[in-house]
């Protein structure tokens, strides 16, 4: 019993920034929560554009280096997709298709997880190495983790890596 | 007892189409299954390449946008590499280098997870988003599923996101 | 306890050979160890330029093919950023801000990964198609494994594909 109870713990690394990656990414947290698991998000390196507020292109961060790597990454507005993204009319194409399809998009899967108490986590070295901090995130950030934190959280469920 | 039943249970979400991580997924899956394992696999977004039927570039699904982004994405006769592609010279290098040292082909590959037995599922939304229906697959695809159900067939065991 | 005493087990497969995810890798392999975490690593394709020795580009394996392939794969030295490249400005960018900011750069983290133990593999089949051997390894690689063996040294924790 109590073994299956732990099983229901979904832990996601997410590290990509891409449209796809992220939409899978949240489709995967908003189906687990949705029965009943306790889903976790630990936003790392390119999975930060996730998270940013405001959401596009900005020079944030300390350092003239950090800005400038900060404004190419961007925000959840500008993601790329992985493959074939065309300089970003991919992303929009795939969104358009999404709608006409009824599938959730991308900023509305976000907000589903939010809504269903998704957990979600940055990760403080890739902060430090970008130089942003948590005022630079959404608010529904819970806490900034390094790895030690992550593996307690989400020990005895499973661990993604997207 | 049960516990150690239940680790030999490997669950993939295949999310990637390229060449060098399908091969990946199926040693891993082929691998797997050839010690006993119960291993699944679940085609998702680019991953869905793998699993269309007839193999090459085709203009399938519904409406302009999806058949002229399921013609870019092609079958699993042109998968690219996810490195190094140079206009999709390199599978070809890298299938013509995996028969002279005796490797097993990513076509083997898959036959091979067909003949142990994995299990393979497609994914509900990103099917959804393409416009693709299960006459587009190989005929060895189960099911359809979406998240609730792809949790339920993997629980138990440990899920990898390829 | 039992339970909690396989829960401390992480085994990464590291498929992966971009600067980024190679950071990443080492940062989970590193912190696991950091709290007693008993962590393996599998190196596999790309992350195969993550242990050859020496570091830079160097035409190694048999036949030209080969030859070629290992050259434009690299090592450690020169590993790209899997987004924003930039011709590899970017990861010596990257090397510099983590610098500054006292982050372990990857150098360091691959050092800290031997220093707590970490178990290092390499996969056979990679090797076969790419001609390699161990010779053309870092001396810490402890076996060349095969899917069944790195399953069952992985058994009883978590697995995680980067």
């Amino acid at each position: 019993m109590n073994n299956l109870k732990e099983n229901k713990k979904l832990s996601i690394i997410c590290f990509s920034g891409s449209f796809d990656k992220l939409v899978a990414a949240f489709t995967l947290a908003t189906g687990a929560a949705a029965v009943n698991y306790d889903v976790h998000i630990f936003f790392t390196f390119w999975g930060l554009n996730a998270i940013k507020n405001p959401k596009g292109r900005r020079f944030i961060g300390k350092g003239a280096m950090a800005k400038t790597f900060n404004y190419l990454m961007g925000g959840i507005n500008n993601v790329p997709l992985s493959r074939l993204n065309f300089f970003g009319i991919s992303p929009k194409l795939m969104s358009s298709m999404m709608k006409k399809r009824n599938v959730a998009t991308l900023k509305e899967l976000i907000e589903a997880a939010i809504a269903l108490d998704v957990n979600l986590y940055s990760c403080e070295m890739s902060m430090n190495i970008l130089g942003i901090e948590m005022k630079d995130f959404i608010p529904e950030i819970k806490e900034v983790l390094a790895v030690p934190k992550f593996l307690e959280y989400s020990a005895g469920g499973e661990r993604i890596f997207i």
